[in-house]
Formats: C-alpha cells, sequence, structure tokens
C-alpha cells in the first residue's frame, strides 16, 4: 500500500524525481562553516549538480538539455530537501538567472549564454528587485538608455532607491547579471526591460562602473552570496538587450510584437513564473522534512505518566501534538497534489506555445494567478508548519543539530520573495474578479478597483482538476461532514460568496474613490485569495484520492477539508453555513480524524522518501 | 502628553528603569562574530552588567545586594532591548543560578556562593532539564544518594536521557552547577532536591567524573553555551544540599519543613517562579522593538502609485499594513500592563514570605499560576509578531543589519523553554479549576482530572486588577461595542462558560478513565487558559487607562480588546455571544480603530524608549 502511495505522490515526473533524489542523495550536509566557506562550499556542491545534470533539464535541446519545464521544477523541489543555500542558489542561476535569459532573450543570446550559464562557468544573477521597488517592479528606477553614436546603452542608477538589492549570486559569484531596467530610446520611455551585464571581470573585481555591495549576514540563506549592485553609466552593446518582446534597432527605432508599455512587461514577467512555482515546491519540500523530524520524535519522545498505569505516554498520543501536527501534515499532502497540477499546466502551457504572439492569453493569465496563489498559501504554510515543529521538538527542536532551525530560518524569506505574499493574493483576487481578462493594474492593485467598477462582474466558480470527479461530487445532496461532495461544496460556496460580495464592493468605486474603497477592502481581497486557493487546493487533493486507492489518503483529505474549515468558521457561522452545533461537530470530527490517522502518521512522513543522510537528526536517531 | 505615557509604561519601577536604560546604553551591539568569539564577548559583557551593578538588585541586602525582587525582574526586561544571549546569559547566572542558591539555599551557601556569583568570580549553571525529561521534571533520573560513611551525596547520571541538557552556562563558562537530582538516603527516595556540584576546576577542565558535551549551534542565542553534563558517580560533600526545603542529617536522616515528596517539590519550584516572569518580560522587550522596527520603516517605505495622485503610497496606509501591526502594538501595550501587575504581585508576596511555611499557599499558587498563563501568552504573541514584522519588512527583514531575523531566532525558543507553554496553558486551567487549592498533578496535567471529578468545582471569576473599576464597569448595561463595559464582560463572560463546560467535561472521568477525558479535552483545556489569561491582561490594561488619561491608549485598549474577541469571534458566535452581524460589526471596528491609531503609531513605539543605539536598523536610519 505505501508503494502505491509513494507512486502518486512522485506522480507525472517520477522517474525524474527519484533520478534527482539519487542525485541529492551523492552529496553531503555541510558542516558548521563561517559564512564565507558556507558560500564556497554550496558553490562547489552546485558544480556537483552541474556535473550531475541537474541544470540540463530544464534548457533547450539545441543546447544539449531536454526542455522539460516541468521537470525543472520537479528537480528543484527535490533539493528542497537538501541544503536550502544550494537550493536557492541553483535557482538563482539555473531558474532566474538561466531562464530570463531563455525566456526573454533569442537564439543569438542562448548560444552566447546558455552553454555557460549550464556547465557554470558563467554564473550570474537575476537583477530586479530595487532597494525602493520590490513588489511594485513597474516603476523601477534604474534606466537603460539607448546611445544611437555608439550602438550601445547606457545603464544607470539614478540613486540610491534604484540599486539593485538582495540579488542573489552578486556579492561573490556572479559574472553577469539580468538587468531590469526602464527602456529609453530616442527620449522614449518603452518600460521596463530587460538586458544582460557584466558585473565582474575575469579576475572577481567589479567591472568598471558596477559597484558591488555584501548584504551581510541574513536570517538564514547564508550559502547564497546576495548582494547590492549599481551602476555608474555603464555601456553595453545593444545586443546585449534581451529581446524576444522588445527590441531597438541600430537606429534607435523601437519595436514589440506587443502593443503597450503595461501589456508588454507583463508578458515578459509571466514568462517568469516558473520562479514562484518553484518556491511554493522547496517550501514544501521543506515543510514536508520539519514534518518527518517531528512527527518521527513525537512518535518516540515520551513525556509525563499515566494515572492508571504509570507508563510514560507517547507525545503523539496527545490530541494536543496531534492537532499541531496532523493537520498541518494533511495540508502538505494537500498542497503536494496542488503543486503537481500546477507544474504540470506550466509544463503543458510552455510546450504549447511557439511564440510569444501565440501564448493563450487567458490560461497564462489563469496559471500565472494559480501560481501566486499557491505561492503565497504554500510558503505561510510552510512557515506556520516549520515554527509548530519546532516547539513540537521543545529545546532539541531549537538546536541545529535536529535540523528543524536551519529549515525555519531559510525557510522564512519564502514569504515575501519572489513576490510579497499579500501582493500576490491581490493578484489571485484581481484575477478572478477580472476573469483574467487582461493586464489591467497586475501589480497595482486598486487598479482592479476602477476596473470591477466599469464592469457587470458575475462570479464563475471554474473547476480546475478533475471537471467531472467534482461535478458528480458537487451534485449529491448528504449534508455529513465527511461527505467529499459536502466538503467540496463548502470551499466552492465560501469562495463564491466572498468573491460576490468583494465584487459588489469594489463596484461603488468611483474613479476618484477607487484608493479608498480597494484599501478599505484589503482584508476582504486576502480572504477572497485565500479561498479560492483553498478550493483549487482541495480540487486536486480530490484528483489524486480517485487514482490512489488508500484509506490513510481519504483521511487526509477529511482532515484537510474539516481543518480548512474550521479555522475559518467564523465566516462560515457569520454567512450562516454551520450552525454552532455544526461548527463545535466540525472541531470533534477533526479530533476524531487526528486519532484515526495518528496510528499511520510515521508512514506518512517516511513515504516522502526524503533521503536518510539528509533528514538524519539527532533526536530521531 | 508622550511623557506622561512614558511615564505610565515607566510604571511602579520607574527609576530602576532609565537607570538600568543608561547602563545598557553603555553597551554596544556585537558585530558578525564567530559562535567562540560570540561566547566570548557575552561574556565580556556580563561582567559589564556586574561592574555596572545590575546583579546587584535582586540579592539580599547582607550581601550587598538591594533586594529588589520586582527590580531584578525589570532590570532583565530592560536587557531584551539589547543583545539577547546577554539578557539569557545573564539570567542563567543571576536568575536561575544564583536565584536557585538564594531561594533553595541557607545562610551557610549564601555565605560561600553569593559574592562570587554576583561578581562573576564564580559562574554557574542551573542544571534542572535532562534529556529525557523537560517538562516532567518531577521524574528526573539523576540521583543523589547519600554515603553516610563519606558524608557525602553521590550525584549520577543512570542513562542517556538523564544526562543534564540545554543547559546554559555549561559549554564553555560554568564552574559549578545546581544540580536538580532524586535525593535517596538510606535506600528511601525523597524526591528532586538541588545540590551545588563543581563542574569545572580552576583550569576550566571538566571536573572528575563530569563529562560536558557542547550542544553546538543553535537557531538564536548562539553567544550562551549551552551545554549537557553527566556525572559519574560524582562526590559533593553534604553541605552541598541546598537544604532550606529538605535537609540531610549527618546520620542520614531526612528531614523537611514540608510534608508529601510533591508538595515539596512543588514549593521548590514555586521559589523559581521569577524564572518565568522574567522570560515574560524580556520577550515583551523585543516585540517592542520588532515593532519599533517594522513600524517606523512602515511609516516610510512606499510602494505602489495613488491611482488619483500618482504618489506613492506609505505602506502603513494600507489596511492589510495597519492589520499586520497595529493589533500587535495594542496587545504588546496589554502584555506590557499585566507583566508590570504580575512583577509586583511577585514582588509583594516574596517581601512578605519570611519563612518556608509562611507562604501563602493561595496566593502563591495563583501567582504561578498567572506567571504560567502570561509567560505563555507573551512568548507566542512574540513569536507571532516578531514574524509579522519580518515579513511586513520584506527583504529588508531577513538581513541582520535590520535587526528583526535576530531577534527571530533569539526568541523562538521563548515558548518552550522556562516551561512548555502548551503545559503552562494547562497548568493555568487546572489552577482555576482547582481554585488553586493544592499540587495535585501540578506538572501532570491530567491528575486535575480525577481532582475535579471528585469535587463540585464551581467557577467563580476574580478579578485581579483594579477591582473596583473592573466592578463598576462591568455593572453597566451599554451593548456598545467600544463600551470597555461591554469589552470586560465579553471576557468575563467567555472565561466562565469556557470553564464552566471544562468542568463538566472532567466531572465524568472515573480513575479509569482520567487519562482519556483529559486527553480528549485538551484543546478545551487550552482554550480555557487562553481566555483567563486574556482577561487578566485586559484587566490590566483598564487599570492602567485609571492612571493615565490619553487618548490614543484607550484607543489602544479597544483595539486589544475587539481584536482579541475578533480572533476568537467563532466561539461568540458558537455561543450565541454574538450575532452574525454583531461579529462582522467587530471586524469592521478593529479596522476604524487601525485608522484612528495609524497617525499616532510611530509616537507609540517611540514611547517604549530603546536605547537609539540598540534599535538602530539600516532601513529606519
Amino acid at each position: 500500500m505505501t508503494e502505491a502511495l509513494r507512486d502518486l505522490l512522485d506522480g507525472r515526473w517520477a522517474d525524474l524525481r527519484r533520478a534527482s533524489l539519487d542525485l541529492l542523495a551523492k552529496l553531503e550536509p555541510a558542516g558548521e562553516l563561517s559564512r564565507e566557506d558556507y558560500r564556497a562550499w554550496v558553490f562547489e556542491q552546485l558544480r556537483a549538480l552541474a556535473d550531475g545534470g541537474h541544470p540540463l533539464i530544464g534548457f533547450p535541446e539545441r543546447h544539449g538539455g531536454r526542455d522539460d519545464v516541468g521537470g525543472s521544477v520537479v528537480a528543484f523541489e527535490v533539493l528542497g530537501f537538501g541544503d536550502l543555500s544550494l537550493m536557492v542558489k541553483a535557482g538563482v542561476q539555473w531558474g532566474l538567472f538561466g531562464g530570463a535569459v531563455q525566456a526573454l532573450g533569442t537564439d543569438v543570446h542562448h548560444d552566447r549564454y546558455l552553454p555557460g550559464i549550464m556547465s557554470l562557468e558563467l554564473p550570474g544573477c537575476f537583477a530586479m528587485t530595487e532597494t525602493g521597488h520590490g513588489s511594485d517592479v513597474q516603476n523601477l528606477g534604474t534606466t537603460a538608455t539607448y546611445d544611437v553614436d555608439a550602438g550601445e546603452f547606457v545603464v544607470h542608477t539614478p540613486d540610491a532607491e534604484s540599486r539593485k538589492d538582495y540579488i542573489g549570486n552578486a556579492a561573490r559569484d556572479g559574472r553577469l547579471a539580468v538587468v531590469f531596467a526602464q527602456l529609453v530610446t530616442g527620449g522614449e520611455r518603452h518600460g521596463v526591460h530587460a538586458l544582460v551585464v557584466p558585473i565582474r571581470d575575469a579576475d572577481g573585481s567589479p567591472a568598471p562602473g558596477v559597484t558591488i555591495e555584501d548584504c551581510g549576514p541574513k536570517a538564514g540563506l547564508n550559502g547564497v552570496d546576495n548582494g547590492r549592485l549599481a551602476f555608474d553609466h555603464v555601456r553595453v552593446p545593444r545586443e546585449n538587450l534581451l529581446n524576444r518582446y522588445g527590441d531597438v534597432a541600430p537606429d534607435g527605432t523601437y519595436s514589440s510584437p506587443i502593443e503597450g508599455v503595461g501589456q508588454r512587461f507583463f508578458t515578459m514577467l509571466g514568462t517568469l513564473v516558473r520562479g514562484r512555482i518553484s518556491v511554493a515546491g522547496g517550501a514544501g519540500s521543506a515543510t514536508k522534512k520539519a514534518l518527518t523530524v517531528a512527527i518521527r520524535y513525537a512518535d518516540r519522545r515520551r513525556q509525563f505518566t499515566r494515572p492508571d498505569s504509570g507508563a510514560e505516554v507517547v507525545v503523539l498520543d496527545y490530541l494536543a501534538h496531534q492537532r499541531r501536527l496532523l493537520p498541518a501534515l494533511a495540508t502538505t499532502y494537500a498542497l503536494h497534489f496542488a503543486q503537481e497540477e500546477l507544474v504540470s499546466a506550466l509544463h503543458d502551457i510552455t510546450r504549447e506555445r511557439t511564440s510569444p504572439a501565440d501564448a493563450d492569453e487567458r490560461r497564462q493569465r489563469e496559471l500565472e494567478s494559480r501560481a501566486a496563489g499557491l505561492k503565497a498559501v504554500a510558503t505561510w504554510h510552510a512557515t506556520a508548519t516549520i515554527q509548530t515543529c519546532r516547539e513540537a521538538c521543545g529545546g532539541a527542536g531549537y538546536l541545529a543539530e535536529n535540523l528543524i532551525s536551519g529549515l525555519k530560518a531559510d525557510t522564512d524569506v519564502f514569504t515575501t520573495f519572489e513576490g510579497d505574499n499579500t501582493v500576490l493574493s491581490q493578484l489571485v483576487a484581481k484575477g478572478l474578479l477580472t476573469s483574467y481578462r487582461d493586464h489591467v493594474g497586475d501589480l497595482d492593485p486598486w487598479g482592479m478597483a476602477r476596473f470591477v467598477a466599469d464592469q457587470a462582474v458575475g462570479v464563475v466558480i471554474e473547476r480546475t482538476a478533475a471537471r467531472a470527479i467534482i461535478d458528480r461530487l458537487v451534485g449529491g445532496s448528504s449534508e455529513s461532514l465527511l461527505d467529499r461532495g459536502w466538503q467540496v461544496r463548502q470551499f466552492e460556496d465560501r469562495e463564491r460568496h466572498v468573491l460576490e460580495g468583494l465584487a459588489r464592493r469594489l463596484r461603488k468605486a468611483t474613479p476618484e474613490t477607487a484608493f479608498d474603497v480597494f484599501n478599505a477592502a484589503q482584508d476582504h481581497v486576502l480572504h477572497a485569495a485565500r479561498a479560492h486557493t483553498d478550493r483549487v487546493v482541495l480540487e486536486a487533493f480530490v484528483a489524486a484520492l480517485d487514482r490512489c486507492d488508500d484509506e490513510r489518503l481519504a483521511l487526509l483529505c477529511d482532515l484537510y477539508a474539516l481543518s480548512t474549515i474550521e479555522a475559518d468558521r467564523a465566516w462560515f457561522l457569520e454567512h450562516g453555513r454551520l450552525t454552532p452545533q455544526r461548527a463545535k461537530s466540525v472541531t470533534q470530527a477533526v479530533n476524531d480524524l487526528c486519532a484515526r490517522l495518528r496510528p499511520h502518521a510515521v508512514d506518512l512522513v517516511d513515504v516522502f522518501g526524503i533521503p536518510e543522510s539528509w533528514v538524519a537528526a539527532r533526536i530521531t536517531g
């Protein structure tokens, strides 16, 4: 049975997943190192990954790669069982930096850079975020001004707020950077574009005009060399513009396959959606690892004696301990299946697209929205669960030797990097209200207030996974808490109601009041995003259940559904969806499910299949 | 106005608090140091505190101290604005180690050890926790067996689970340890007692028979040298027994002023309650520091432009940002006042007691229970708030230079050290149900199930602070959400109802079912403890309001009360205390209060008075 569950978890990329696990198992955890030594260690391990073929997965066949976008995310996810600095460094080098060259560049860039990027001869940065602009990247301050006489772009940092900040690979290893800057040619601005800019010479010193500062020690991920970059009129050849979505001719003429600065920018950003999906996956892996340690420990740790027998009680037998760990385990399973759906969608959409203009606009927007929603939910879940695991292990959980403290420190930034979760949640709500119809105010959250005000918005719940199964389930009429159809109906009903209420509020906005109306509804917006993502996640779980007949999995799905309802039961009560009596029954049902899952808890983390060398905490050994 | 607020916050120990702040301001933050260098730095700073008179506050006048118990907690709290490793190291040396010698020893011990403890000539450990027993210290495995022929105790670690673990000062600096062990004399066990055991020679090498292991790197507090101690038949003179509550005569006869092993043990533990109160205070200081950074930053950071004016919006103007930070600020104020009440109670009870037998049993139990409850609530609040502050500062919050990441790492262990919060919460509920009448199952949570089963338990809400004011408020009949009386009534009503329901459940237990009945009610137990502590905290806030007429303070109190109700509004809905419509009004009222407090937010953190050198984050400077 457990083998079947393992197969289900391995999913569509099972072979690649297992090969990636084998590669990871060949590496060994770093000991305690100084920051500089740790950075050096990570860079060495990165080479081992390159030598082991890790970066090939996501790059084009034309350059020796396997062109497997979904696989590249799965391989990244597997790195999340190992050293998280290494995972992030790999993500920076091959996902963000390499991915930007691949997605935003054209053949000339691919030929020139991709081989060195894959082999690690050309370490590089993804230089988007600035000190003054993190979420609002459309308003970056860095400029790239075309000098027609020289045939060069002049890349410049006009002020301290426009320094590139928190840039991975910048402080130590990066040779090149993909720099996002406001493109100016012939005195006209064309919005944010990306250019390849050398930041270090062959000997490792900063390139002329480039100032590099180290971001210094961080809460975690200290094996990644984050830094700050400033450019003082740095000149690069015209060809360094990654010109897939916008080009400048030698005479300075601007051209683009996409009209409109905003539309173009968000199309460019959209090609980078893989980063967010990867972070959600990495967060999931770290969560699994923390739960593996905490649940194994809870299954052997004893504290206090039973009054009847005098025997010491295993702490996982306490209801309070079960309630801390088992709903979190159920949610981790749910998010795993949602992640796989999302990776599949990314893979298929990317594969089907052959030209910039070819993208199915609506599907692409929906993918981005789901990626934003899942990234927010998965990373918040990771932060909360890893914290819970730390506390569940007591003082032992605070020691580095038991791994959880490292996971906590390393994953902490996930909730704000690759998109701040609060901002991402607003994007999700916006996509739902506008039916992914356009880019209006994509990163300008209250742009949507005006948009909604102008439209007759109807809320339609579109089922994402296993549509036929869901349709059948929802068609039932059982009111049992353990009826899957009832559960799905609650999630759908909540999403619809919250969204409709939100649409009504926003529709009252006038151009003058848009900001205030949106701002006053901000908590409502966040709730709508959450309700939507919860529903998408439940559907993914339901679809997975259909592929594997395992009683434990069904219990986990019940626990996910009911603990999610329980957590938001105030809403269900406020809106007459649950009577007080029934709300209390939900709590009781969660307790009962914890008791039923408790005997299987250790098996249910073992099946995650984390290489033992990477989950060898002293307290569980 | 702000000066009056500052005076209110400074409170009963205002002079001492300001003197402690001055002493702290003379120290400077450590830079980035290796673990060993950091430990050395902390030890040096400890000397500076000793030279500055810090340890005098809490020790007896007879030894040159000021015998000011409450003041010693306040001075510890002030250290929480500085380096938290230093705070904890000071707490280990003078609070736990010195405090144990003081509270459990008699004149001979005081004369022999206190001068060296205060001057730091005798660094020492508080060796209670074992690898296998953290919460359940009554079942420690270490033994101290009296050898009548030699007139010595033989201190022994029988197995790996009985090693002393996580012991501060053990890995590097400690010369002595107060070791908690099962005392055996004449073949009879008398329960846990404490002895002074040398662990290092003058040259720093482990004493014969003592094995010392370093706990290695930790999530935070890496300036504290936590270690593991094992004793292989280590002999100490009979006089090394800290014999205030239990003594062994030269012939091996045991005597104690307190009958009963359990009663004696919990009386001994009770004298150590200051440690928990100190942790709650330290957690409060760290929370204030994180909020100071996050709110100052939120008041200057701009992101996204207003659609009407095109100006970039200050992020603290966003409702979502206000909701993250301002209710947390209000709760921080509330906990500050509750902390001061608790410190005052500790101080007065300690002062009035002149002999071990003299303690007012019930008042002492109530103090311990309130300390347990506030420690749990304050440290969970710290963990949640500091996390929120980190996220509210985005990537900048992840950098060490902005202080929050260090606060997060250092304070993380507060939720489980000096008593695991979940266990402490159960003690609180137990005290309420048994009206603090005895020690039954003090750390054996379901002992109370049997106890309650045997008694007719009536739930009485006893007001703690400003009884007359509360009585008057509660006597009112306004149903306005902003009516203080209504707010207090909600807190009291919830506490009473939750407790009564719990008593009814537990009363069903028989000796055979006690464990299962208690275990099934564990979430109910935790909720009861929370409801009680919330009410005690609100009363402290109300009492403080009566001492200072500041409109902002009244708004903070409203926000604390209503955001607490909002967070648990599912309960209020389930129990018919709030209609759905009214529950929604609570949410709206919280939003409105955030908007009203927003203009004052920076002033309300500035008034915490943290020395600027210790709160100088790069993002706010």
